[in-house]
């Protein structure tokens, strides 16, 4: 019996260069996963003659038009004023919410492709606030880092969660059964980290959930390391952490190709050594691991790079094609049912804030 | 006329190796700087074997006995209750307050070297709390990035102290006559920001201070671009963007010997080549921009880190030295006293809590 396809909506007006490489993505991520099935949402115009050149796409895609698209530079206010219900973003999401797709994609920006995301499909029950998830290429393979910029500041309960969706996203993604799971924190002895985070530590340990191992406390060098399967921290320093970890990627690879560039004896050099760098270069490929996943909402949306190329598009796909492959929604709320349940019983919810939580989200 | 000589107090023994590293550490020093001068604290016993394999240092240098020493695990606390007034780092630290020397370094413990450097020099009038701040090697030369772990935390007035104090390191290290400085946030437009972050932005920009630029905001990845000369934010965000990248760094010099030394082409592309990627290890040596300088003391006291070698140990010093020289301290000083003159007259300080922090501060 064939497994059903798995359903992307994609928003084919997103990024900076819209259907011209988000057609030829979805083309090379039906390569690697013929079982996918795509919604295109956009300028059917635009859509078609990209669509035109990849026929076995062709055959498992079908385009919904619509003539408005969310600008790169809309506020989040302004995208949800003219975009809600008509933009491409809107209509991708909205696939999800009603079923009609699995998972949303889009290249659009952040900030109104989460508020989209918020007001069409709601965040969990018990869950205040979503986050953004990503894969980060560590010398052990890769891990989990979340919150990478949805929301600033998380209170011990939040953080709680975020271990809980964080643990549930690697064991899909990752394959880890029983994913290890680190805070992240700084290790100067004199202060000893927010008192949030030794808040969820303290919970995180006591709770001792069935469904990952808490290893406590990781600092800065330890997500680069691997420490740990899921890195948990909150937006602000997530998002500083990430593109601090981008950016240092970029200054080496303009050293390393300044350094072999400078002089004959070097040039040789590369040229012998070229296929291994090519390798090095592959590892370090940011495309790979394109794709911040939404936690925290009832249904899946994957936020591409603004910047992708097809490769990076094909990159996100993939990563919600192994979401809904593994039904990563279905086993967060059930991880995050029992977890809740089993807090509430033992009182540590109540303890750290649940009541007034509770309170707040009702 | 010969200028007087730098004093260095250094710790002799702090740091993992003690003074197997720090006398020879001080003498590469010398060799750089030979105005400078040293008092050594420590055990003698220890110091003086190692200080007779060089001549020239011995003869620039005292040492001053004890056999008291924190050591790297001890508490704050600890360290202050057994050390107080009588080890080798309190004792530093004490040589610069009393004047007998410029600048005290240490590769003791952080906490423990902070907690003694705040009791024993106090922090500057209108400063609450001292901050790390470093050099961080960027694509444009070196950044002053601060802070980088010494608070937690950091409200407007303090990120505007950060900023002046910042500065004015750039200035005295860097040469630079207007250093830039930017604000470290996240670029995720539907949040704009820490309310602190986004208040520190208006003083600055309204205030228009006049010994450096204010640029704005920078992102993460603005770091290591070295799009401003300091970056300033407060010490968890600072510490984890320092630790994520210096574990960057080092992955990415794992991946790239794996990819040298894979095949026999990469083995024989890194001989050809091993002249240029020996010039670009040591454009990413830690060891070279070594050094924590605290700064909102009334004294200049400077981190050296824990593991460091003699090359390392020369580093730190080399800081220390560019300080005392450029009498970066009169400079603070001076722009702290001038720069809170020109907010309170226009009334911004007030308006953003100056009258708190001028009550906790009495």
């Amino acid at each position: 019996m064939k497994p059903e396809p798995v359903r992307i909506a994609v928003d084919a007006m997103g990024g900076d260069h819209g259907p011209n490489v988000i057609v030829p993505g979805a083309a090379l991520a039906l390569d690697a996963h013929p079982d996918l099935a795509f919604l295109l949402f956009g300028d059917e115009g635009s859509i078609r003659p990209h669509l035109a050149r990849y026929p076995r796409l062709e055959a498992r895609a079908s385009v919904h038009h619509t003539e408005v698209a969310v600008r790169m530079d809309d506020k989040p206010s302004q995208a949800l004023r003219t975009g809600r219900r008509t933009s491409s973003m809107w209509l991708a999401i909205e696939a999800v919410k009603t079923h009609a797709a699995d998972v949303a994609v889009s290249a659009g920006n952040t900030g109104a492709l989460m508020a989209m995301a918020k007001t069409c499909l709601r965040t969990l029950p018990d869950i205040d606030r979503p986050a953004i998830a990503a894969l980060w290429p560590t010398i052990r393979g890769n891990s989990v880092v979340l919150d990478l910029g949805a929301t600033i500041g998380a209170d011990a309960n939040q953080l709680v969660d975020l271990s809980i969706m964080g643990a549930a996203m690697a064991e899909v993604i990752l394959g880890r059964d029983h994913p290890t799971v680190g805070l992240l924190n700084i290790g100067v002895e004199e202060i000893k980290g927010l008192e949030d985070v030794k808040k969820a530590s303290k919970l995180l340990r006591e709770s001792a959930l069935p469904t990952f191992d808490y290893h406590g406390f990781v600092e800065g060098d330890d997500i680069p390391k691997g420490t740990v399967d899921v890195v948990v921290t909150e937006g602000f320093t997530g998002n500083i952490a990430l593109k601090t970890a981008e950016g240092t990627a970029k200054q080496i690879g303009i050293y390393l190709r300044e350094a072999l560039g400078r002089t004959l004896l070097s040039r040789i050099g590369y040229f012998f050594a070229r296929g291994a760098l090519a390798s090095l270069k592959e590892k370090i490929d940011p495309r790979k691991v394109n794709g911040g996943v939404f936690l925290g909402l009832d249904g899946i949306v994957i936020k591409s790079h603004g910047g992708s190329d097809a490769v990076a598009t094909a990159g996100a796909i993939a990563i919600g094609y192994a979401m809904a492959r593994n039904d990563l929604l279905s086993k967060m709320k059930n991880r995050l049912a029992h977890a809740h349940a089993a807090l509430r019983a033992s009182g540590t919810l109540e303890a750290a804030g649940g009541a007034e939580r509770a309170a707040s989200a009702s």
